[in-house]
Protein backbone atom coordinates (compact mmCIF):
# COMPACT_ATOMS: atom_id res chain seq x y z
CA UNK A 1 0.00 0.00 0.00
CA UNK A 2 1.79 3.37 -0.94
CA UNK A 3 1.21 6.91 0.95
CA UNK A 4 -2.34 7.56 -1.56
CA UNK A 5 -3.68 4.09 -0.72
CA UNK A 6 -2.89 4.67 2.85
CA UNK A 7 -4.28 8.33 2.81
CA UNK A 8 -7.63 7.53 0.99
CA UNK A 9 -8.19 4.32 3.38
CA UNK A 10 -7.67 6.92 6.73
CA UNK A 11 -10.18 9.10 5.40
CA UNK A 12 -12.65 6.52 4.51
CA UNK A 13 -13.05 6.15 8.70
CA UNK A 14 -15.00 9.65 8.37
CA UNK A 15 -18.28 10.24 8.87
CA UNK A 16 -19.62 10.69 5.13
CA UNK A 17 -16.66 9.91 3.39
CA UNK A 18 -17.14 6.55 1.11
CA UNK A 19 -14.08 5.75 -1.13
CA UNK A 20 -14.65 7.57 -4.23
CA UNK A 21 -15.02 10.56 -2.22
CA UNK A 22 -11.57 9.68 0.16
CA UNK A 23 -10.25 9.17 -3.43
CA UNK A 24 -11.34 12.66 -4.30
CA UNK A 25 -9.98 14.51 -1.12
CA UNK A 26 -6.58 12.24 -1.26
CA UNK A 27 -6.14 13.45 -5.23
CA UNK A 28 -7.28 17.00 -4.49
CA UNK A 29 -4.58 17.33 -1.52
CA UNK A 30 -1.87 15.68 -3.55
CA UNK A 31 -2.36 18.00 -6.77
CA UNK A 32 -2.29 21.21 -4.85
CA UNK A 33 -0.22 22.70 -2.22
CA UNK A 34 2.12 20.96 -0.26
CA UNK A 35 2.06 23.96 2.24
CA UNK A 36 -1.86 23.12 2.83
CA UNK A 37 -1.55 19.87 3.23
CA UNK A 38 1.30 19.64 6.05
CA UNK A 39 -1.05 22.78 7.42
CA UNK A 40 -3.67 20.81 7.74
CA UNK A 41 -1.01 17.37 8.98
CA UNK A 42 0.07 19.20 11.80
CA UNK A 43 -3.65 20.73 12.99
CA UNK A 44 -5.13 17.33 12.87
CA UNK A 45 -2.13 15.24 14.39
CA UNK A 46 -2.07 18.29 17.38
CA UNK A 47 -6.00 18.65 17.67
CA UNK A 48 -6.26 16.20 20.62
CA UNK A 49 -3.14 17.84 23.01
CA UNK A 50 -4.29 21.31 22.23
CA UNK A 51 -7.99 20.83 22.81
CA UNK A 52 -9.52 19.71 26.80
CA UNK A 53 -12.56 19.55 28.77
CA UNK A 54 -13.65 23.00 30.46
CA UNK A 55 -14.24 21.95 33.99
CA UNK A 56 -17.62 24.05 34.11
CA UNK A 57 -19.38 23.00 31.80
CA UNK A 58 -17.75 20.10 29.76
CA UNK A 59 -17.35 22.15 26.41
CA UNK A 60 -14.38 21.53 24.44
CA UNK A 61 -11.58 24.69 24.96
CA UNK A 62 -7.90 25.09 24.69
CA UNK A 63 -8.04 27.03 28.49
CA UNK A 64 -9.96 25.74 31.45
CA UNK A 65 -12.31 27.41 32.62
CA UNK A 66 -13.54 27.71 28.62
CA UNK A 67 -13.49 31.32 27.17
CA UNK A 68 -17.30 31.24 27.66
CA UNK A 69 -17.59 30.27 31.10
CA UNK A 70 -14.97 32.70 31.92
CA UNK A 71 -16.84 35.57 30.11
CA UNK A 72 -17.95 37.70 32.57
CA UNK A 73 -20.47 39.51 30.18
CA UNK A 74 -22.56 36.69 29.74
CA UNK A 75 -26.08 35.97 31.85
CA UNK A 76 -24.39 33.44 35.02
CA UNK A 77 -27.93 32.78 36.04
CA UNK A 78 -28.73 30.72 33.17
CA UNK A 79 -27.42 27.58 32.06
CA UNK A 80 -28.37 26.06 28.40
CA UNK A 81 -28.14 22.08 28.88
CA UNK A 82 -27.04 20.13 25.25
CA UNK A 83 -25.96 16.64 24.39
CA UNK A 84 -22.55 17.35 22.77
CA UNK A 85 -19.68 19.65 22.95
CA UNK A 86 -20.85 20.72 19.33
CA UNK A 87 -24.19 21.98 20.11
CA UNK A 88 -21.79 24.76 22.01
CA UNK A 89 -20.70 25.85 18.54
CA UNK A 90 -24.37 25.46 16.85
CA UNK A 91 -26.09 27.70 19.35
CA UNK A 92 -23.62 29.76 19.72
CA UNK A 93 -23.58 30.71 15.74
CA UNK A 94 -27.38 31.36 16.49
CA UNK A 95 -26.26 34.64 18.67
CA UNK A 96 -29.52 33.74 20.28
CA UNK A 97 -28.62 32.58 24.27
CA UNK A 98 -26.46 34.81 26.28
CA UNK A 99 -26.67 32.56 29.28
CA UNK A 100 -23.37 29.62 30.02
CA UNK A 101 -24.17 25.76 28.84
CA UNK A 102 -23.88 22.81 30.23
CA UNK A 103 -22.88 19.36 28.07
CA UNK A 104 -24.36 16.39 29.28
CA UNK A 105 -22.15 13.95 27.38
CA UNK A 106 -25.02 11.98 25.75
CA UNK A 107 -28.29 11.70 26.23
CA UNK A 108 -30.41 8.13 28.04
CA UNK A 109 -30.81 5.07 25.91
CA UNK A 110 -30.87 2.07 28.09
CA UNK A 111 -31.06 0.19 24.95
CA UNK A 112 -27.49 1.29 24.34
CA UNK A 113 -26.45 0.69 27.10
CA UNK A 114 -26.01 4.77 28.13
CA UNK A 115 -27.95 5.08 31.87
CA UNK A 116 -27.95 8.50 33.52
CA UNK A 117 -25.05 7.75 35.25
CA UNK A 118 -23.17 7.70 32.35
CA UNK A 119 -23.59 11.69 31.82
CA UNK A 120 -23.10 14.84 33.37
CA UNK A 121 -26.00 15.31 35.54
CA UNK A 122 -24.32 15.30 38.88
CA UNK A 123 -22.16 18.15 37.97
CA UNK A 124 -25.24 20.13 36.75
CA UNK A 125 -27.17 19.64 39.98
CA UNK A 126 -23.70 21.01 41.42
CA UNK A 127 -23.89 24.18 39.52
CA UNK A 128 -27.63 25.11 39.76
CA UNK A 129 -27.35 24.06 43.89
CA UNK A 130 -24.13 26.44 44.06
CA UNK A 131 -24.72 28.99 41.73
CA UNK A 132 -27.83 31.76 41.53
CA UNK A 133 -28.96 29.82 38.70
CA UNK A 134 -32.76 31.38 37.72
CA UNK A 135 -33.37 29.16 34.42
CA UNK A 136 -31.87 25.98 32.82
CA UNK A 137 -33.51 25.36 29.49
CA UNK A 138 -33.10 22.12 28.29
CA UNK A 139 -31.61 22.36 24.28
CA UNK A 140 -31.81 18.78 23.39
CA UNK A 141 -33.00 17.20 20.13
CA UNK A 142 -36.65 16.21 19.84
CA UNK A 143 -36.14 12.70 19.69
CA UNK A 144 -36.90 9.93 21.81
CA UNK A 145 -33.98 9.79 23.88
CA UNK A 146 -33.52 13.37 23.86
CA UNK A 147 -37.29 13.46 25.58
CA UNK A 148 -36.74 11.15 28.18
CA UNK A 149 -33.43 12.67 29.12
CA UNK A 150 -35.58 16.12 29.13
CA UNK A 151 -37.92 14.47 31.08
CA UNK A 152 -35.41 13.04 34.03
CA UNK A 153 -33.63 16.15 34.10
CA UNK A 154 -36.36 18.27 34.50
CA UNK A 155 -37.66 15.82 37.31
CA UNK A 156 -34.24 15.85 39.17
CA UNK A 157 -34.22 19.80 39.11
CA UNK A 158 -38.32 20.36 40.54
CA UNK A 159 -36.40 20.26 44.04
CA UNK A 160 -35.11 23.83 43.36
CA UNK A 161 -37.02 26.81 42.74
CA UNK A 162 -35.93 27.49 39.26
CA UNK A 163 -37.65 27.73 35.95
CA UNK A 164 -36.99 24.72 33.97
CA UNK A 165 -37.65 25.60 29.78
CA UNK A 166 -37.11 23.06 26.96
CA UNK A 167 -36.38 24.85 23.08
CA UNK A 168 -39.66 24.99 21.25
CA UNK A 169 -40.29 21.77 18.90
CA UNK A 170 -42.53 22.55 15.72
CA UNK A 171 -42.52 23.41 11.67
CA UNK A 172 -39.17 24.87 10.91
CA UNK A 173 -39.32 28.19 9.16
CA UNK A 174 -39.85 28.13 5.89
CA UNK A 175 -40.89 24.66 6.15
CA UNK A 176 -43.95 23.21 4.85
CA UNK A 177 -46.66 21.92 5.80
CA UNK A 178 -47.01 18.90 3.50
CA UNK A 179 -43.64 17.80 4.35
CA UNK A 180 -44.19 17.61 8.02
CA UNK A 181 -44.20 14.52 9.60
CA UNK A 182 -47.02 13.53 11.72
CA UNK A 183 -45.16 13.63 15.16
CA UNK A 184 -43.81 17.26 14.21
CA UNK A 185 -46.98 18.73 13.08
CA UNK A 186 -49.13 17.26 16.30
CA UNK A 187 -46.00 18.78 18.01
CA UNK A 188 -46.65 22.15 16.35
CA UNK A 189 -50.50 21.82 17.36
CA UNK A 190 -50.01 21.41 21.20
CA UNK A 191 -47.27 23.99 21.19
CA UNK A 192 -49.47 26.74 18.91
CA UNK A 193 -49.08 30.32 19.98
CA UNK A 194 -51.57 33.21 20.34
CA UNK A 195 -51.27 35.93 17.95
CA UNK B 1 -9.49 31.46 16.56
CA UNK B 2 -8.55 28.28 18.69
CA UNK B 3 -7.91 24.75 17.13
CA UNK B 4 -11.38 23.65 16.22
CA UNK B 5 -11.76 26.73 14.12
CA UNK B 6 -8.77 26.77 12.68
CA UNK B 7 -9.46 23.13 11.71
CA UNK B 8 -12.55 23.87 10.39
CA UNK B 9 -11.35 26.68 8.44
CA UNK B 10 -8.76 24.55 6.71
CA UNK B 11 -11.19 21.29 5.76
CA UNK B 12 -13.83 24.09 4.18
CA UNK B 13 -10.83 24.57 1.38
CA UNK B 14 -11.84 20.53 0.05
CA UNK B 15 -13.94 20.27 -2.01
CA UNK B 16 -17.63 19.84 -1.29
CA UNK B 17 -17.20 20.05 2.32
CA UNK B 18 -18.99 23.02 3.22
CA UNK B 19 -18.95 24.85 6.84
CA UNK B 20 -21.35 22.45 8.50
CA UNK B 21 -19.28 19.09 7.28
CA UNK B 22 -16.55 20.95 8.66
CA UNK B 23 -17.63 21.17 11.57
CA UNK B 24 -19.07 17.99 11.88
CA UNK B 25 -15.78 16.42 10.80
CA UNK B 26 -13.74 17.63 13.37
CA UNK B 27 -15.78 17.32 16.38
CA UNK B 28 -16.09 13.45 15.09
CA UNK B 29 -12.18 12.94 14.66
CA UNK B 30 -12.64 14.98 18.10
CA UNK B 31 -14.78 12.87 19.73
CA UNK B 32 -12.35 9.93 18.16
CA UNK B 33 -9.27 8.52 19.30
CA UNK B 34 -6.31 10.59 19.37
CA UNK B 35 -3.95 7.71 17.29
CA UNK B 36 -6.46 8.04 14.46
CA UNK B 37 -5.99 11.94 14.27
CA UNK B 38 -2.34 11.75 14.69
CA UNK B 39 -1.88 9.24 11.90
CA UNK B 40 -4.33 11.03 9.45
CA UNK B 41 -1.93 14.01 10.31
CA UNK B 42 1.00 12.34 9.81
CA UNK B 43 0.07 11.28 6.86
CA UNK B 44 -1.62 14.16 5.03
CA UNK B 45 1.78 16.88 6.02
CA UNK B 46 3.96 13.69 4.27
CA UNK B 47 1.94 13.24 1.46
CA UNK B 48 3.65 15.58 -1.08
CA UNK B 49 6.69 14.64 -0.04
CA UNK B 50 6.13 10.95 -0.39
CA UNK B 51 4.39 10.74 -3.94
CA UNK B 52 6.00 12.13 -6.57
CA UNK B 53 5.39 11.55 -10.73
CA UNK B 54 6.66 8.72 -12.75
CA UNK B 55 8.92 9.94 -15.10
CA UNK B 56 7.47 7.45 -18.08
CA UNK B 57 3.90 7.90 -17.61
CA UNK B 58 3.23 10.91 -15.44
CA UNK B 59 1.23 8.88 -12.76
CA UNK B 60 1.72 9.21 -8.94
CA UNK B 61 4.29 7.15 -7.91
CA UNK B 62 6.41 6.64 -4.86
CA UNK B 63 9.45 4.77 -7.13
CA UNK B 64 10.47 6.49 -10.22
CA UNK B 65 9.25 4.78 -12.47
CA UNK B 66 5.96 4.07 -11.26
CA UNK B 67 4.93 0.02 -10.59
CA UNK B 68 2.59 -0.01 -13.62
CA UNK B 69 5.09 1.18 -15.60
CA UNK B 70 8.48 -1.46 -14.07
CA UNK B 71 5.55 -4.24 -14.41
CA UNK B 72 7.36 -6.72 -17.38
CA UNK B 73 3.49 -8.45 -16.66
CA UNK B 74 2.04 -6.12 -18.65
CA UNK B 75 1.86 -4.98 -22.68
CA UNK B 76 4.38 -2.98 -23.25
CA UNK B 77 2.83 -1.93 -26.66
CA UNK B 78 -0.42 -0.77 -25.14
CA UNK B 79 -1.20 3.04 -24.12
CA UNK B 80 -4.10 4.63 -22.39
CA UNK B 81 -4.24 8.37 -22.59
CA UNK B 82 -5.26 9.78 -19.39
CA UNK B 83 -6.27 13.32 -18.33
CA UNK B 84 -5.48 13.53 -14.70
CA UNK B 85 -3.48 10.77 -12.07
CA UNK B 86 -5.82 9.84 -10.41
CA UNK B 87 -7.53 8.06 -13.70
CA UNK B 88 -5.00 5.87 -13.39
CA UNK B 89 -6.76 4.36 -10.26
CA UNK B 90 -10.27 4.54 -11.12
CA UNK B 91 -9.42 2.33 -14.61
CA UNK B 92 -6.85 0.16 -12.36
CA UNK B 93 -9.89 -0.66 -10.08
CA UNK B 94 -12.44 -2.00 -13.62
CA UNK B 95 -9.08 -4.21 -13.92
CA UNK B 96 -9.81 -3.65 -17.22
CA UNK B 97 -6.82 -2.61 -18.43
CA UNK B 98 -3.37 -4.42 -18.70
CA UNK B 99 -1.18 -2.45 -20.80
CA UNK B 100 0.46 1.21 -19.34
CA UNK B 101 -0.47 4.57 -19.32
CA UNK B 102 0.35 8.16 -20.37
CA UNK B 103 -1.29 11.30 -17.84
CA UNK B 104 -2.07 14.59 -20.23
CA UNK B 105 -2.05 16.20 -17.44
CA UNK B 106 -5.18 18.10 -18.19
CA UNK B 107 -7.39 18.97 -21.30
CA UNK B 108 -7.44 21.47 -24.05
CA UNK B 109 -9.34 23.83 -22.98
CA UNK B 110 -8.58 27.52 -24.64
CA UNK B 111 -10.95 29.83 -23.05
CA UNK B 112 -9.42 28.30 -19.25
CA UNK B 113 -5.90 28.83 -21.01
CA UNK B 114 -5.12 25.71 -21.23
CA UNK B 115 -3.36 25.16 -24.33
CA UNK B 116 -1.83 21.78 -26.33
CA UNK B 117 1.73 22.85 -25.03
CA UNK B 118 0.86 22.58 -21.57
CA UNK B 119 -0.57 18.86 -22.02
CA UNK B 120 2.22 15.99 -21.98
CA UNK B 121 1.74 15.81 -25.79
CA UNK B 122 5.21 15.90 -26.65
CA UNK B 123 6.10 12.95 -24.20
CA UNK B 124 3.26 11.04 -25.69
CA UNK B 125 4.78 11.11 -28.94
CA UNK B 126 8.01 9.99 -28.06
CA UNK B 127 6.87 7.06 -26.29
CA UNK B 128 5.23 5.97 -29.47
CA UNK B 129 8.15 6.90 -31.77
CA UNK B 130 10.52 5.32 -29.47
CA UNK B 131 8.20 2.06 -27.71
CA UNK B 132 7.34 -0.62 -30.19
CA UNK B 133 3.42 0.80 -29.71
CA UNK B 134 0.76 -0.59 -31.41
CA UNK B 135 -2.46 0.91 -29.98
CA UNK B 136 -3.32 4.04 -28.03
CA UNK B 137 -6.68 4.69 -26.55
CA UNK B 138 -7.61 7.41 -25.44
CA UNK B 139 -9.73 7.51 -22.30
CA UNK B 140 -10.85 11.17 -22.26
CA UNK B 141 -13.94 12.05 -20.99
CA UNK B 142 -16.93 12.55 -23.27
CA UNK B 143 -16.86 15.98 -22.81
CA UNK B 144 -16.50 19.44 -25.14
CA UNK B 145 -12.91 19.52 -23.82
CA UNK B 146 -12.29 15.26 -23.88
CA UNK B 147 -13.59 15.35 -27.75
CA UNK B 148 -11.27 18.46 -28.30
CA UNK B 149 -7.94 16.85 -26.85
CA UNK B 150 -8.58 13.81 -28.55
CA UNK B 151 -9.46 15.11 -32.08
CA UNK B 152 -5.58 16.83 -31.90
CA UNK B 153 -3.70 14.00 -29.98
CA UNK B 154 -5.82 11.48 -32.79
CA UNK B 155 -4.06 14.06 -35.66
CA UNK B 156 -0.98 14.10 -34.58
CA UNK B 157 -0.70 10.00 -34.27
CA UNK B 158 -1.70 9.92 -37.64
CA UNK B 159 1.79 9.51 -38.59
CA UNK B 160 2.52 6.46 -37.04
CA UNK B 161 1.24 3.53 -38.26
CA UNK B 162 -0.48 2.46 -35.01
CA UNK B 163 -4.36 1.91 -33.95
CA UNK B 164 -5.73 4.52 -31.88
CA UNK B 165 -9.00 4.16 -30.58
CA UNK B 166 -11.36 5.59 -27.89
CA UNK B 167 -13.37 4.49 -24.81
CA UNK B 168 -17.11 3.72 -26.13
CA UNK B 169 -19.61 6.37 -25.07
CA UNK B 170 -23.25 5.85 -24.91
CA UNK B 171 -25.51 4.75 -22.28
CA UNK B 172 -24.40 3.83 -18.50
CA UNK B 173 -24.90 0.04 -17.85
CA UNK B 174 -28.42 0.07 -15.74
CA UNK B 175 -29.24 3.20 -16.91
CA UNK B 176 -32.52 4.57 -18.31
CA UNK B 177 -33.76 5.87 -21.92
CA UNK B 178 -35.85 8.00 -20.32
CA UNK B 179 -32.78 9.94 -18.22
CA UNK B 180 -30.25 10.08 -21.07
CA UNK B 181 -29.66 13.24 -22.19
CA UNK B 182 -30.07 13.70 -26.21
CA UNK B 183 -26.24 13.98 -26.88
CA UNK B 184 -26.02 10.59 -24.84
CA UNK B 185 -28.89 9.25 -26.68
CA UNK B 186 -27.21 9.97 -30.10
CA UNK B 187 -23.93 9.44 -29.41
CA UNK B 188 -25.36 5.85 -28.37
CA UNK B 189 -27.02 5.79 -31.56
CA UNK B 190 -24.15 6.65 -33.89
CA UNK B 191 -22.04 4.05 -31.91
CA UNK B 192 -24.45 1.41 -31.77
CA UNK B 193 -23.21 -2.10 -32.21
CA UNK B 194 -24.27 -5.25 -34.80
CA UNK B 195 -25.59 -8.39 -32.21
Amino acid sequence: MNAIDRLVTLFTKLPGIGKKTAARLTYHILDGDAGYARLLGEHLAGLHGAIKRCSLCGGFTEEDPCPICADTERDRSVICVVERAQDVRIIEESREFRGRFHVLGGLIAPLEGINPRDLSIGPLLQRVRRDAIREVILALNPTVEGDTTALYVQNLLKEFSIEVTRLASGLPVGGDLEYADRLTLSRSFRGRVKL
